[in-house]
């Protein structure tokens, strides 16, 4: 087996702690007969690419054994999330795969797993309606995931809270399942992943073996004007005349160092949209020179949806 | 010498030509002892990157020649453009090196030069009131380009219409001058450049060996996190609120394939903007879903600059 984390990112002590969740990670994966793959609610790009790829990569894999073994039994691979894929990120499911969670359908499925994958998040309550089911369920619970402050409710977590993205954990794993033999398709979900979340390989956790690890999935297939593209540059002309709106009316406080803009009903009304399509405008209060937090505030029928993003201590 | 053209982009017949402009380039750069080097009017990021790696890059080379032989005569290197750096690539000129074409200051300079080197742009007419000093200079003319249609006007072309960006040329020809010794101040702006020109890492030119490249220059001292704030997110709040208005009044035209943005003198004024703040706004038409073209109009004292950009065929 290949060392899945490279010697820079992890300290001695956690190198071989990293090495065994890591194959146990693997283990779980190729062991379990009925799978469920999961991720936070208001799934983003990365969310999403991961659970694709993960999927694919299993299918794959179990292609593989069939062709060996005639007795091997083809696993089930459930894709479930709380909320339905944005619109942006249909593209990548390609065969149709990702259900959102209807209780009736789907917790017997959850209930019933052999493992359920709990992507890009490590709080079961950020599946909220499915948590009480992944919790209660007999699977085991697989977790990985790059952010800080793991909760204690899975059995294996595969965690690099040096890695840009859930992405680029998942890629190790997908290497490994797929013998190295990573399609187009899987390549194309990584690339998504990897790039929504390091903001096109700009935020802090962007480094060079990260370049090299896009770099490889270029070879493989994917295609960055084409995943950019189909992500970041569908806008209605509404949609753009409600950030023009926004915009408009943008707020600086507090010597320049706190910029606010605000979504009100009435602009919703005004340029027939919803707020689900305020969807990262939260990074424009963020590109004043000298504003060190910035906020979204949209006004919703029964209450406002707070967004923050800071830069500098 | 290393090969500078991967064997991928060239054909056979073009190698050993590109393979010899490259040494003809380095050694016009090496035995040259006064130096202009340019790039055309409304200078971007890749213009202005690759002139300062390249001028760091000739002063990095010379100290070494000066260590070695005491009697090195120390080469003089100005950069002069026609247009002021723009206020968002101007912590990349941390020697304060480049300066904005005075005719009765520059043009000698121009005149008596051994060699000029344009940058990013194989047309002398765009360099503007300088392109008559540098057509009836006596220096050697080297033109560093990725654009189509060369005109004739330089001695030495190192042209490669496949390169994502000029910088990417650049950082092969610093690799040399340098005996591959870049300093983080030249990889700084060597991924300016090509962030830049790339559109961070989307432009139809990215590829595999791109990113490799954008992995060297991260090892090398180049932080992605503070070059693309320098860059991109130092807007001031008018900025905003003047983008705020253009987009409010965005027009979808023709089943939905035309779409144009409009900045009036009104809309300026009332902003308290320049159209010099227009800059990128051309953008925001292309991100609209069905848009082939996109036109940005900018209502000028005397006339109209009018900017395109489009996709597919
Ligand atoms: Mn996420
Ligand atoms: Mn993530
Ligand atoms: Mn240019
Ligand atoms: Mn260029």
């Amino acid at each position: 087996m290949v060392q899945p984390f490279s010697q820079s990112r992890v300290k001695p002590e956690q190198n071989l702690k990293s090495l065994s969740s890591f194959n146990e990670a693997v283990r779980l994966l190729r062991e379990s007969n009925s799978i469920v793959i999961t991720t936070h609610i208001n799934p983003d790009g990365d969310g999403i690419g991961s659970e694709l790829a993960l999927s694919r990569a299993l299918r794959y894999a179990d292609r593989m054994e069939d062709s060996k073994a005639g007795l091997h039994k083809p696993k089930t691979i459930s894709i479930i999330n709380v909320n339905p894929t944005p619109r942006n990120y249909q593209f990548l499911d390609v065969d149709n795969e990702i259900r959102t969670f209807d209780e009736t359908r789907d917790a017997p499925t959850i209930l019933q797993a052999d493992l359920v994958v709990v992507l890009d998040t490590n709080h079961p309550m950020r599946l909220r309606t499915m948590e009480p089911y992944v919790l209660r369920s007999n699977a085991q619970k697989l977790c990985i995931d790059h952010h800080l402050d793991t909760s204690n409710f899975a059995d294996v977590y595969l965690i690099d809270e040096e890695a840009s993205s859930t992405g680029e954990i998942v890629m190790k794993v997908v290497e490994e399942l797929t013998s190295h033999q990573i399609d187009a398709q899987m390549a194309t979900c990584l690339y998504a992943a990897i790039m929504t979340d390091t903001g096109s390989f700009r935020y802090p956790r962007t480094d060079a073996e990260l370049h090299r690890t896009i770099a490889d999935l270029l070879e493989l297939g994917a295609d960055p004007t084409y995943i950019y593209d189909q992500i970041y540059d569908q806008w209605s002309p509404n949609r753009l005349r409600l950030l023009g709106n926004a915009l408009s009316n943008i707020r600086v406080l507090y010597d320049g160092k706190l910029a606010i803009m605000t979504v009100t009903q009435e602009m919703l009304s005004a340029t027939a949209t919803t707020d689900a399509e305020t969807d990262n405008f939260s990074t424009y209060p963020m590109s004043i020179a000298g504003v060190l937090l910035g906020v979204l505030l949209v006004e919703l029928p029964d209450g406002v949806k707070m967004s923050f993003r800071s830069k500098g201590d």
